[in-house]
């Protein structure tokens, strides 16, 4: 599997190397083929965004200061509240939250387990890094939703973001010791291999080199080209 | 201090014989001659309530159901909104956040220490009670805020409450399993002792026997009388 990750990882650079107005200016792609029905889309995507609350949480308690803990009580507010939307989601598509989400909590929660950060600073970098890939995951995937559930749950991908609170909690920390860096880029590289097996197989694409996994790479060269955007904010060599 | 508290809690026995009824109709007593100056409260109150959402979002990580992992979610969602509306006050006043905060962690993480229950079950217990208890000893303690403070307080206190949602969870733990309830009491027994003295502590009751302690004793005796009615409300003997 990390083999698998290698290859890809390599044959994915190019977008690197476009300025990033050009990046932008792409017309953003989709997953609208991939997208499943709305209580299988919901009970995934508000578990997987519970697990992400958790890790957060996690992130507050265990955080070395006061002012640390502070700033990601906020982003774990954030994350719970997009947890708690998609969950009422569920409850107005006419489901039950626990038994939408049921089916995912097996391959979630061993995600949650093989990305648990040694300490803290590896604990808030898989925060930052898998909130910022698996909310973007989702909010692509959910272009295929029927009309109504579409705009609501892009509504709800839109709102607040973490992500530029964790950002600055983790420059702070880098900042104050140099040698975090390497490790820290170590950590986010082995990180994103395991959030793309969750996506994948969000996206039934349990096997490599089906056409349905190639119709499916643009998308996931553009989430890895937003992991390494967010390597760099933070001055890290994806 | 076990012992002093045991003393209290015969001499207050006496509000659990009247009627509830009567007992909604006394007028609430407050704190308001202990009111320490806004920055102070606020700091405290904050962190405290860091500490139960804290406390509540551990409980999501380790709930045995995921129906239970829902519903506690959205206590913790409840509990963070406290805090971050409380840490929103700090600002507000010209302070920062962390600052304001500092004085109280060591305290109030050695209450977490010393309250965190062995298992699941007690750690939902701690988080109902403990929330129940502290939350409303905050709201009186805010009667002597300045105007417009003390309304902003306690429309955040007033605003939605985890407690029916903390309830159901226990008391389907307790209708589960026969054994539970008998080793829930004797914890929620040892929880109300410890935070009671987070309370003394914020009146500036270290002592007993004083003046000040005989003038919030009535304050006390209705803070345990809803203890005692959190207890009820499970079927546990407080």
């Amino acid at each position: 599997m990390a083999h698998w990750f290698r290859r890809r990882a390599r044959r994915i650079e190019a977008p690197r190397l476009r300025p990033r107005s050009e990046d932008l200016a792409t017309p953003r792609l989709d997953l609208h083929e991939f997208t499943p029905p709305v209580g299988e889309f919901l009970g995934r995507a508000a578990y997987v965004q519970l697990m992400l609350f958790e890790n957060l949480s996690r992130a507050v308690s265990t955080a070395p200061t006061t002012a640390a803990k502070a700033a990601i009580g906020r982003a774990a507010e954030i994350s719970i509240a997009k947890h708690r939307a998609l969950a009422d989601e569920i409850t107005r598509s006419g489901g039950t939250v626990a038994e939408a989400m049921e089916p995912y909590t097996a391959a979630v929660d061993e995600f949650e387990r093989t990305t648990r950060g040694a300490d803290w600073f590896e604990t808030l970098l898989g925060c930052y890094l898998t909130s910022g890939f698996l909310e973007d995951f989702f909010a692509r995937l959910a272009v295929g939703l029927p009309a109504g559930e579409r705009e609501r749950v892009a509504a709800i991908f839109a709102s607040a973001d973490e992500e530029p609170l964790l950002a600055e909690q983790l420059r702070l920390a880098i900042a104050d010791n140099a040698r975090l860096a390497s490790r820290l880029a170590m950590w986010g590289r082995r990180l994103v291999g395991d959030t793309m097996l969750v996506a994948r197989s969000a996206l039934g694409l349990d096997h490599g080199g089906s056409s349905a996994e190639h119709r499916a790479e643009p998308v996931f060269t553009e989430l890895i080209a937003a992991h390494t955007r967010r390597m760099d904010a933070l001055g890290l060599t994806a």
